[in-house]
C-alpha cells in the first residue's frame, strides 16, 4: 500500500516518449501493491497502470510475469496485459528501476466476500488454469513446500516471540507437510496469491484478476488451497464450509478435480496456510516499528495452520459435491 | 502521500447510496495529499475523487473549504467541485471520518517549473484572487504572521538541532517580521499553499488548482510571495530572478499590484519561507523514525529565510517591471 518510487513529470515524458500512447493527461501514484509502486496513468490513448518493480520482485523473473500477462490476455483471461513500445519492448526501466506500462481495469475488490464472490472466485481461477496452458515458460514456485523448512530456520526466536511454544509446533508441521506434500498432481501455471484484493468484482460478477507476481508452475490444486484459505474464513477466523463448496463447485464448474487433487486438498490447504504464515512472520519482524505501512498479521495465518491441523477434514467437507 | 483510511467496498456503496451517481466501477487510494486520504472513485456517470479528512484537517473549517471550492467552480476558476448528495450535501462522513466528493482534474504537477511555468502560476493566481471576490466566508490564517512566534517557542531546540546557533537567528527575524509586518494591504481569499504540486498542467497551460486546506482570508500578496518561494528558487537553493519575473509579471497580466503591495513584496517573502520553515521545523520533529512518510526538509526553507534576510532586495528585483 505505497508508492516507494517517485517519478517526475520529466521522467513520465521520456518514458511515454517510446510509446505511441499521446501525451499524459493525468498521473497519480495509487495505493496498491506492496512489492511494487503502481501509478494511473491517463494519456490521450486511453488508461494505463504503470508498475515499478521494487528491490523485492527479482529482475530475472519480470519475463515470467510479463509473458504470462500478455498470454492470459490473448487467451480471453481478464487480466492487465503489458503494452509494448514502439520497439516491441514490454520491460522497461525508470529511474534506474524495471517497469511496464500495462491496460487499466475497471472493477473492485471485496473487503468480505460472501458465497457468491467465493463461487466466482473459483470459476475465475479455474478460468486462469485453463488460460494458461500451454504458456511456454516455467517458473519454479521458490516460495514452494520445499522452501518453507529453510525459511523457518531463521524465524524460530520469532515465531516463540508471537506465541510461547509455537516454534515447535510449526517444526512438527513442517515435518508433517515434508512427509506427506502429494506429487504427481496436475501442473501448470498458478497464480498462488489468488486473495479477494487481487480480485475484482463488477455488479456481483468476476471482472478481472492482477497481480501475478507470485505466478509460477505448480500443482494447480494447490492454487485452489490457496484460494480455499484467503476467501473462506470468516473474520472471528472460523472456517465458511458453505463458502468453501462454493468455491469449489465454481471451480469444478469450468475444471473438475481429480479423485487424487481433491484428496490431498487438505494438505494443501495446510500447507499453503503455512506459506502464508511463514512470509507474514517474516515480514513482521523485518518491519521498523512506526512505519506506516503495517505489515499483516501473522496469527491470522496462525490460527488458520492451527485449524488445518486439527481438523483437515474440514476442507473435504467444504469440497464434498 | 499516504492513504490513512481504508474505506471497504460496503463502506464506500452506503456512502455512494446518498447520492446519483450510478454504481461504483473503480476506486482506488491515492498517493496524494499529506492531510487527508484521497480516493479516485469512477461511477457509471463520471470520475470523482473522494477525500477523507483526517485528524490535521478541523471539521469546524470544512465549510469555509468546500463553500470556496464550489464558489470558485461557480465563478470559473478551474479547480476541484464539491458534489452535491440528493439532499444538497457536500460535507459527509464515512468511517466516522468527515469526507466529500468532488469532481476530477486532469492534469499533471511539473516537478521543475519553467519560467514559462512561472507566468501561468502567476496568472492563475490571479485569476484565483479575482473569482474569489464576494466569497462570503471569512477564515482566518491561522498560519498567518502573528502566530509565528508562539509557533517558535516550541521548537527553539529543535531548531538548534538542526543548525546550532539557528534560534536565535530565527528569533531575530520573527522580531524584524513583526515589526515590519505591512498592514492596510488588499485582502480577500487566498490559496496559502500554491506550490507545484497543487498545479495541474496541460500542454505546459494552466489546467487546474487544488488542495484549498490551507485558503484562508489574508494579504493578496502574501499569497503572491509564499508562491515566489514555492516556483521560483532553483534546486542548489538560488533564486531565480528571470522566474520571479515571469511569475509577478503573470500576476500582474490579470490583477496589477499596488505600490504598496509591490514594496511589501520582500518582507512578505520573508515571512512566506518563515511559515513554511516553522512547519517543517514541527513535522521533522514530530515524524517517527523510519516511517514511510518522510517529512519536507525544514532546511530548503532555513536556505530561502537566509537569502530573504541577507538580500530582500532579489524579491524587488524579480518584481521590477
Amino acid at each position: 500500500m505505497a508508492v516507494y518510487t517517485d517519478i517526475t513529470d520529466d521522467e513520465l515524458a521520456a518514458l511515454l516518449a517510446d510509446f505511441d500512447l499521446g501525451a499524459p493527461l493525468s498521473f497519480k501514484g495509487i495505493a496498491e501493491g506492496v512489492e511494487n509502486s503502481n501509478f494511473l496513468l491517463e494519456t490521450e490513448t486511453g488508461r494505463y497502470f504503470l508498475t515499478v518493480y521494487e528491490k523485492r520482485v527479482r529482475e530475472e523473473d519480470l519475463p515470467f510475469f510479463l509473458g504470462l500477462m500478455r498470454w492470459l490476455g490473448e487467451h480471453g483471461f481478464p487480466s492487465a496485459t503489458p503494452i509494448a513500445d514502439r520497439r516491441g519492448e514490454i520491460l522497461k526501466r525508470v529511474r534506474g528501476k524495471p517497469c511496464a506500462l500495462v491496460s487499466f481495469l475497471s472493477g473492485l475488490s471485496v473487503r468480505r466476500p460472501g458465497v457468491a464472490h467465493c463461487r466466482e472466485a473459483g470459476m475465475s481461477l479455474a478460468q486462469l488454469h485453463l488460460a494458461g496452458a500451454g504458456f511456454p515458460m516455467r517458473r519454479e514456485n521458490d516460495l514452494g513446500q520445499p522452501h518453507w523448512a529453510p525459511m523457518f530456520a531463521g524465524l524460530q526466536a520469532q515465531a516463540d516471540a508471537l506465541k510461547p511454544g509455537l516454534a515447535a509446533v510449526i517444526g512438527r508441521d513442517l515435518d508433517h507437510l515434508g512427509a506427506a506434500w502429494p506429487k504427481g498432481l496436475p501442473e501448470g501455471v498458478i497464480h498462488a496469491d489468488y486473495f479477494p484484493d487481487n480480485v475484482f468484482f463488477q455488479g456481483g460478477k468476476f471482472a478481472a484478476a492482477f497481480d501475478f507476481y507470485f505466478a509460477c508452475t505448480d500443482a494447480l490444486a494447490y492454487d485452489v488451497a490457496v484460494a480455499l484459505n484467503a476467501w473462506c474464513f470468516e473474520p472471528d477466523g472460523s472456517f465458511n464450509i458453505t463458502a468453501a463448496r462454493a468455491l469449489v463447485a465454481g471451480y469444478e464448474s469450468v475444471r473438475p478435480l481429480s479423485g487424487a487433487e481433491r484428496a490431498a486438498l487438505p494438505v494443501l490447504a495446510h500447507g499453503a496456510a503455512m506459506r502464508f504464515f511463514l512470509t507474514r512472520l517474516h515480514d513482521w519482524g523485518a518491519t521498523p516499528a512506526g512505519a506506516l505501512v503495517k505489515p499483516k498479521d501473522p496469527l491470522e495465518y496462525e490460527r488458520k495452520l492451527a485449524i488445518h491441523r486439527a481438523s483437515p477434514d474440514l476442507v473435504l467437507f467444504g469440497a464434498a459435491a
